[in-house]
């Protein structure tokens, strides 16, 4: 069945069921979500979803695999113009915190893993957390190293810096209410940005160096 | 039926239920944990169970009003003796560094709430969170008026510090296979609380003052 075939395998339908599953899922977990509704919402219906992604496990993993991998490629991506690692320090902060302001579902779905903290979250440890983690621990060792940042911990520097942006944009629905204005309004996103960079600047300065 | 009665007035009792609500509630949230299975981890009965707390979403009530008026009274009672603004700050973060460490459903029991961010959650950060943070924001206000602290924006800060420890102790099982050590161990609470204490201090110094 060539013409049958073709029509399921429209590569825009597997990305529409992607982006689906990925909103339900962050509202809704791995167990709340229904497939039927997933399909549904991407003008799909739950055939072409299981053909392309097997089971609803399957599909979230590869809906945290989707953002994982554009969470490695864009903010840990090696860059080509040589840095200081305070510099790529700061690159790797801006960079994280622009991909969570641009994905408000990754860190509900990440907190509801990590919450969970199953076997469902052993290969995102293995393949992303744990190496992204060291290699921004590393950026903060060589920095201190170099002079550039003052002697800290270096894993609890870069746990501190990743906990400040992430739960910042996990809890945002909540700490509006708290504060008293919407968190994601792109004001209150800036001023945000500059008050971490400006945090991570003093705590992290040698006596008397802080640019 | 007065002897009966007695025993079902039993403050031992509501108090172990209390206790089984909470770790259940902490690991299984409102909808998956079961009130039989609460009223056997506490050697009760469900018709004790109702006849204290009424039913399962006014239990889930009483064990989060439980943990946020111990958080209160212990974190953000004034202290007898003058403090500055920044000895304040200081023993804020001390105390809601220790509430968390004594208190490990508290934060995977907020988070969930915070999640769902439903009507649930309207009533804590009326009763809690607004007024605490409140406090909080005005106490880094005062220390920058009193000089203590550098100028920076009081609601950004006290919301990060209160984050970054937190999300610590809310996310420790997860972030324990990331280090590859467990976050929990004495020696590791008591690192992260040495790092967090350093880096708000470095962080918030005015210029050349940092004891």
């Amino acid at each position: 069945m060539p013409r049958g075939r073709r029509r399921v395998e429209d590569p825009a339908t597997a990305r529409r069921i992607l982006a689906a599953a990925e909103s339900h899922f962050a509202a809704q977990g791995l167990e709340g979500a229904r497939t039927e509704e997933i399909a549904l919402a991407a003008h799909a219906n739950k055939a072409m979803l299981y053909y392309y992604f097997g089971d609803k496990k399957r599909l979230h993993r590869a809906v945290l695999e989707n953002l994982l991998r554009q969470l490695r490629s864009s903010v840990f991506a090696r860059p080509k113009n040589k840095l200081t690692p305070r510099e790529r320090f700061f690159l790797i902060v801006n960079g994280y915190f622009d991909f969570l302001a641009a994905h408000p579902n990754y860190p509900r779905l990440v907190q509801r893993q990590a919450m969970e903290a199953g076997t469902g979250f052993e290969w995102m440890v293995k393949e992303f957390f744990r190496p992204l983690h060291r290699e921004f621990a590393r950026t903060v060792e060589e920095a201190i190293r170099a002079g550039e940042f003052r002697k800290v911990d270096p894993d609890q520097i870069a746990l501190m810096t990743l906990q400040m942006t992430t739960s910042y944009f996990a809890a945002a629905a909540v700490l509006s209410r708290v504060i008293g204005n919407n968190l994601l309004d792109p004001e209150a996103v800036a001023a945000r940005k500059r008050a971490l960079l400006d945090f991570l600047r003093h705590g992290l300065a040698t006596e008397g160096a802080k640019d």
